[in-house]
């Protein structure tokens, strides 16, 4: 027997050993045909309508003990919708009044109430019913076909998810009790659901381009997301094998666990800051547990992708007030709205792009949109007295800007003053550093910003022309490229020659190989997944200052490539 | 009367008083309906068809004239196409079968045709005849529905072409004696249809975004494309200030004209060299008419473009030697192959990209697909002995990247070598610096290539990471950006220390506001619009270099805007 091994990219940490749990989307195309006997086909409609019932009880009963009681409700929504005669009546009546098959009759109906859902166009609720109608309707439909349709809420015992892709909500829907990781066909170490894996702790191995058709669903398979590394099937040595190795990685994680309230401090005691990105406020959790010292990059924007229409003022506050006072006077940096690229919005019209990331997008938006752009910062300075917040506006390419964008910043806040809300006084206000022009130019933006955050995931496509989503030039998206270390040591220095201090919120800055480099540039604020920071802390904690400023100027000075980097990084902390 | 007043963005510089031509598609929509006297109705389609013979039959001559024999002989695969019996046949056979009306049986018959060509997938030849059966159909089509199509080829008066853009191909149709300027809705300074209007030196104005819909065929316009100004229905006077103007800059041009052979060299003495971009062989005629001292960018994408299939390497070294031997000695800088991102190839399948510009273009292609790289490299060393060749590489953005290419060419070389052909010992071997990360490590590249060339247009545009072609963003298409001129500086500076020279092939070589800068950084070589070269030799000569060197050091150092750096040398300069 030939043991089948895939690789792909390793994207969050760690080793499972479970069966596979194929989340594939089944194939359910239908004839349309007619029936002879329409009261059989009713009956059969109704007995497919039961089954449909009983599955989605028992999903909501499991999403209810593994996801919680708000997650759970949705599927009332469903069950209400499964109940109610205008819909399954319509069916069994055209059944009979066609004679025509079950699943047609089904697929017409539903249809036009997806249809007449959909075209309420100022009733978000009712739009939203449209979704509600499709997911009960595929339901139906699957059992009237005889086919088994994947529910990964309803996963109850310990799984490899293995699927062509998963979605940023496909992600937080997965279970970290049973779900122990996940393998997907496609995807890069920066894609939205690396990033969620890092942020769930679930070990992860992304772009394996073949994992779904190597596999059946219930195959045992070790996922080693350390190596990247899939064994299908895999021998009682091999399964020993990675249980030590499970187990080793576990006795690492629990020393670095140590770590929670030490210092990040070199042996030579420069201290740095270690953070941690979120996306949510639940997110909080993990970032208080891995002891990270700030939230280094609020990702607001999920605020609005998790929406139906704009988030109101009140439900950012909301939102910004509880992560503010869970950090409890840590720093927390709060991002500006950052959608167009890769991220829409439904509610929001963006114009078709032929590159969408040399588009509109982020502050482009906020500064053409001041409606919106003033909402959030309302929210904002209204949630400031709660905390230690920093706000910093995404995609700034010039000074005029981030002077526009202060400018209007400033305004709002003269406006709550003056209707007799409370602003703090010390808020600092900083960009994101990832358009090359703004890097060039650092040192004159560092007269009037308090801070850079420098966004590698951007600043290293737009300095290498290559989209990092794009296969066939993602070998350009090179982090230890020379090229990329100068900008990132010019933003440094710029921001220390004004006092001013400069942090990372890209991946690079939870990259074991890119953290003693950036250390040496001198490098004050390092915002990663939680899941990397006790990690990160460990390393910090075993390196000297003085050696990594020496091997960040041989990068900087001395190589041609990413690879030599690489090489130097290796010889200089092995 | 109230005047109607249209601006735009001036593309290319010049006035012209004429009478509109629009150049739109017009509606040839029609309706599907049954014929009583089905006889009557072949009668009619049988008309059509005779009126389209005599209208491509006046065009082909028309075209020949004006435009050349080979141009006209398009034509002739039309005219024998309308007198093949078995199309016209075919759809007076479906009128008098199925009653139905000519429009409806010549859409089926024409649809039919160009399935049947396209599908021969191997055949380019008969692939190309389902654009011919598209254009015969099309004009009996208007013939019958009695509409009239604008036919710019055929036009015998002088005109304004007013259209929503044109095509690089609608463009190179022109003919200049009788198009005396052109506006459009779309498209900016670095438009294709801007650069050829430079290179055809017809006066332009783009992106006014409503001239279609501000004006009707025949309407008297004046286009001061000096200005951006679009005047319909002028007043006498207006007409007769305008006429000065045009005199005046008549005039100009004849003392600009004077400088055919002078020096580019500034009142202090520092010369430089004045280049020309080119498309074609045809183009050297203006190159060389304009004194241009070499050919900064030959474009070979073109080659590409304007067939039907990969060039052969013959018919590559006959346009690169035609155009060695037509410039005598004088430099030739040829960039290899530029294809992707907007510009896409009919028979090389490129993938679907959701950031083109970010993607699979240019050198990535070329070193991927090296049988097409090595044909045109082999055409190219093949063509050295013929004149003063120097090869450049587009897009690279990693020293491992030109590492790569430059050793594929000597191999080529050797190949070559080893057959007995004759190459040049002299060819210098360079690179196109137009992403960022290349002018970052510009001290690296300057130790391994022969040569530097800025190109401009993709430099701003992903050193601001706006796309240029996207009018949303486009005001962040920023040459004069102090950050723009850093990354300039870093590049000519890094060749310098390297006795090395750098050239800049972007629009921005030709900008008038833009040289004194350039001229002050060191540039060596300015490769711009033949059009563009005795304005800007007439600019170099009435500056001071040392004086320019301060401007640029104050432009860098302490502007912190575009605007602010335009003010400066506006001052500086005037």
């Amino acid at each position: 027997m030939t043991k089948i091994e895939v690789t792909g990219i390793a994207a969050s940490d760690g080793i499972a050993i479970a069966p596979v749990y194929l989340l594939t989307e089944p194939d359910l195309t239908f004839d349309r045909t007619t029936v002879e006997d329409a009261e059989a086909e009713a009956v059969r409609f109704d007995k497919a309508v039961e089954q449909a019932t009983a599955e989605i009880t028992q999903i909501r009963s499991i999403a209810e003990k593994s996801l919680g009681e708000e997650e759970a409700q949705v599927f009332d929504a469903h069950l209400m919708f499964l109940s109610d005669p205008e819909f399954t009546g319509q069916v069994r009546e055209k059944v009979s009044s066609e004679g025509i098959n079950a699943e047609a009759a089904l697929g017409d109906v539903s249809d036009m109430f997806i249809q007449m859902f959909s075209a309420m166009e100022d009733n978000a609720y009712m739009q939203e019913r449209a979704a509600d109608v499709k997911d009960v309707s595929t339901r139906i439909l699957a059992a009237l076909l005889g086919v088994k349709l994947p529910s990964p809420a309803t996963i109850s015992e310990e799984v490899v998810i293995v699927a062509h892709d998963l979605t940023p909500s496909d992600t937080a829907q997965l279970n970290k009790q049973f779900v122990k990781a996940f393998v997907t066909n496609i995807g890069g170490r920066t894609s939205h659901s690396a990033i969620m894996a890092r942020s769930l702790e679930i070990p992860a191995i992304v772009g394996t381009n073949s994992i779904v058709s190597q596999v059946k669903d219930g195959d045992l398979v070790i996922v080693d997301a350390m190596e990247g590394h899939i064994i299908v099937d895999p021998t009682e040595e091999q399964v020993k094998e990675y249980e030590e190795k499970a187990q080793a990685f576990e006795e690492q994680k629990a020393e670095w666990a140590k770590l929670v309230d030490s210092p990040s401090e070199t042996k030579d005691g420069h201290a740095v800051e270690l953070a941690a990105n979120i996306g949510t406020p639940k997110d909080v959790t993990a970032v208080l547990e891995n002891g990270a010292e700030a939230i280094g990059l609020y990702r607001t924007e999920f605020l609005y992708m998790d929406s139906s229409d704009f988030p109101t003022e009140d439900e950012q506050y909301d939102a910004y007030r509880e992560v503010l006072e869970a950090m409890d006077g840590k720093a927390v940096v709060v991002r500006t709205m950052d959608i167009g690229g890769d991220k829409e919005l439904p509610y929001l019209e963006l114009p078709e792009e032929m590159n969408p990331f040399l588009g509109y997008r982020a502050i482009r938006i906020s500064l053409d949109k001041k409606d919106m752009f003033k909402t959030q910062l309302r929210a904002l300075l209204r949630a400031s007295v709660h905390g230690k917040l920093r706000i910093m506006f995404p995609m700034i390419a010039t000074l005029q800007e981030f002077r526009e964008a202060k400018a209007f910043l400033l305004e709002v806040k003269e406006e709550l003053l003056s209707e007799g809300v409370k602003v703090s006084e010390d808020i600092q206000i900083g960009i994101m550093v990832e358009i090359p022009a703004a890097a060039m130019l650092a040192d004159q933006f560092a007269k009037e910003v308090d801070f850079f955050s420098i966004g590698t995931n951007d600043l290293i496509q737009y300095s290498m022309a290559a989209d990092r989503m794009n296969e066939r030039v993602s070998y350009l998206y090179q982090p230890y490229n020379p090229s990329i270390l100068r900008l990132i040591k010019n933003v440094i220095d710029a921001s220390h020659a004004e006092g001013k201090w400069t942090g990372m919120c890209g991946e690079m800055a939870g990259d074991q190989t890119a953290v003693p480099l950036l250390l040496g540039l001198g490098l004050d604020e390092f915002s990663m997944s939680a899941s990397s920071v006790l990690k990160t802390r460990s390393l910090v904690r075993r390196l000297n200052l003085t050696d990594m400023q020496a091997l960040a100027e041989k990068a900087i000075n001395e190589c041609t490539s990413s690879e030599e980097v690489v090489a130097l990084v290796e010889e200089a902390t092995k």
